[in-house]
């Protein structure tokens, strides 16, 4: 019998599919130097320690964590949200202003279901997020880009953006944004959540890396400043804990995280229990912060690794110095192609991911995103060296 | 300041959240007796084995399962499904027609975003699952109602819908219905496969409650019949080990797979690794089968505490004898009222689901749905003598 194929919907058209996870694919081969990825160090997942979590929670109570739970979350992983809420991003939250989700990436895909129609206008940074791009197309949103610097967002360009497009969104990574590693100024957060305000604006505040902080005082999040109830905070668990687990949450008007609730119902029913308790048990024991102290040292010495590689390579006309997060962006000297540079390096067994994709608006070839907390320093030396070899051949 | 509040999507009209998810929580009050959730029995969830495994599996492989993995999720769950759906579903297929998905309600909204555009017609049986009914719901999708009898959906209603209104869609539970515990017959299994490949329509097949069979021989799925690609299996170990931890299936044509798998991207980027690991390692070790055979002589002498109490309340005119899963779905006498019995019973400890928000067309305010899987025996007799009791008020 012939095969029946069927017509993916009209929100499939223009994706397909995650330029980022099929690099990672390609370049999972054995001894393959990554830069690609955005993957926490190996030495950094705290297997054995969870192991013994895991157990002793199933063991004294698996029946619970093995049931159904509620869409709205464990309440003892919300109680002890609260708490970190606020010493980590200044927020101030009460239970219906929370909602754990499965990784913040979950947080976005719901904030879109909930409030987003087709045509609907959402700002974004540019670079910015793939994963978050390819969500707001899947919601057959208009995304539009606003012009950053190294303080972040561009608050005048903000405005003419407001101004000429009328908005319902603006999605930011506002702590050692992805790709870029910049953070947003303190001056800058507050005139956001005071836009928001003004112009009636959904702000998706997407920050998973900002305790991974190498330099530096922390900044207070958008949320902190938001008293309109426009700035939606998504965090996740993954950067600091593990990806594996898929444990995010987000916080935001008490309505409209409600609404969210209702969308999670049918997308997921809950996060897995377990996963949820495993976190909770890891925050209600203060095992987080230790645990973070403990790998910011390293990943410092990687960051600092690859800055002083790419100081030494004379194709590189400028590239980010982070003040913590997982990446480096870095921009060739104009004629050179980092997709070109891909192919060849990916040959000599160095991946990274090509800049490109990361602006919606398209361009910038001559750029390129490099993780290095995954790789050890001695990795990173190796690894750079053969990128710097590869750009002399090119 | 004031607060913003901001109109949700248009997909949320007419969706207001799940009843059944609003009453498990109204009815969690401690010493309630509740046939209204679908839970496995406590005694059912094996969370002395499963903490053993989950901490085998963190000592051994932890640094791969706390880490980020593919969206299509572990090879190693995918090598052991494989045998697996030839075995309990009577289907082939290989590692590029299967995914991994968190429960089988991911399953369906996948392939709603991947497949169905707003006005889309799907025809479901009526009564259906209710989270599956809010799924189609927040696609905006036009759900129409196919007549049933006692051996599932009737051919000629489905033939005469398909004639007039052109579906999409065919959403269907085919084993051990929910609400109603009906299953699908045989020759109707293969007519509904041929049909779908004569008119091109999807078949989302749910059937997650297939292995807990307490009379009579299995039978194969609907997808056992497919030769043109258009039925999808979505299946769900939430029944047989554990709701908690979110992990179940779909399989169908490796290109609808694909569409699927680039929709996860961004709606979860993966399910969690422990939770595929635990599964895989269930399936690989041969424990599932033993597992469900230990769990069924206790949900058979159940079920039959249930139909034998039923069949002492004259106020009940007709109620289902499910061979399998974990709900019998009645009907109370003409005038009597369900969810008026419901307020009572409430008052007198014992919860349930009055029928109406199954129907996609409403009506129907005599029926009730009643889980048996999740209380004992003993709570079983008390539970429906105070039903009984409250029955002789009305």
């Amino acid at each position: 019998m012939d095969k029946v194929e069927f017509k993916s919907s009209n929100r499939m058209a223009n994706v397909s599919g995650s330029v980022i996870r099929e690099l990672l694919k390609m370049t999972a081969s054995p001894g393959m130097i990554s830069f690609a990825g955005g993957n926490p160090g190996e030495f950094a997942l705290p297997n054995d320690q969870i192991a013994k979590i895991a157990s002793d929670l199933l063991l004294r109570d698996g029946k619970r964590l093995l049931q159904y739970g509620a869409t709205e979350g464990l309440k003892g992983l919300i109680e002890v949200l609260i708490p970190y809420l606020k010493k980590e991003f200044g927020v101030d939250v009460t239970q219906s202003e929370l909602l754990p989700v499965s990784g913040s990436t979950q947080a976005m895909d719901l904030l879109c279901k909930a409030y987003l129609n087709p045509g609907d206008v959402v700002l974004v940074e540019s670079p910015t997020f793939l994963g978050n791009l390819q969500c707001l197309k899947l919601y057959e949103t208009q995304i539009i880009p606003v012009e950053s610097d190294e303080e972040g967002i561009k608050i005048d360009a903000l405005e003419e953006a407001i101004a000429r497009y009328h908005p319902k969104m603006l999605y930011t990574i506002p702590t050692f944004q992805n790709p870029t590693g910049i953070t947003l100024s303190l001056e800058r957060r507050k005139l956001i959540a005071r836009l928001a305000a003004k112009h009636q604006l959904i702000v998706a505040e997407d920050d998973p890396y900002r305790s991974l902080r190498y330099d530096g005082p922390s900044l207070p999040s958008i949320k902190s400043f938001d008293e309109s109830g426009c700035v939606v905070l998504m965090g996740s668990f993954s950067k600091v804990i593990s990806p594996g687990l898929r444990v995010g949450f987000m916080a935001g008007d008490a309505k409209l995280i409600r609404t969210c609730t209702v969308c999670k119902q049918s997308t997921d029913v809950h996060t897995p229990l377990l996963n949820q308790a495993i976190i909770e048990f890891y925050l209600r024991h203060d095992l987080l912060s230790p645990h973070i102290q403990s790998i910011c040292g390293e990943y410092t010495l990687r960051r600092n690794a690859m800055l002083s590689m790419l100081a030494e390579i004379p194709a590189f006309k400028h590239f980010t110095k982070p003040d913590g997060g997982l990446f480096v962006f870095a921009e060739l000297k104009s004629g050179l192609n980092a997709k070109t540079l891909f192919e060849q390096s990916v040959k000599k067994g160095v991946a990274f991911v090509p800049g490109e994709p990361f602006y919606p608006e398209g361009g910038h070839l001559n750029t390129l995103r490099l993780n290095f907390s995954s790789s050890s320093c001695e990795t990173i030396v190796k690894g750079m060296s053969i990128l710097k070899d590869c750009l002399n051949c090119l």
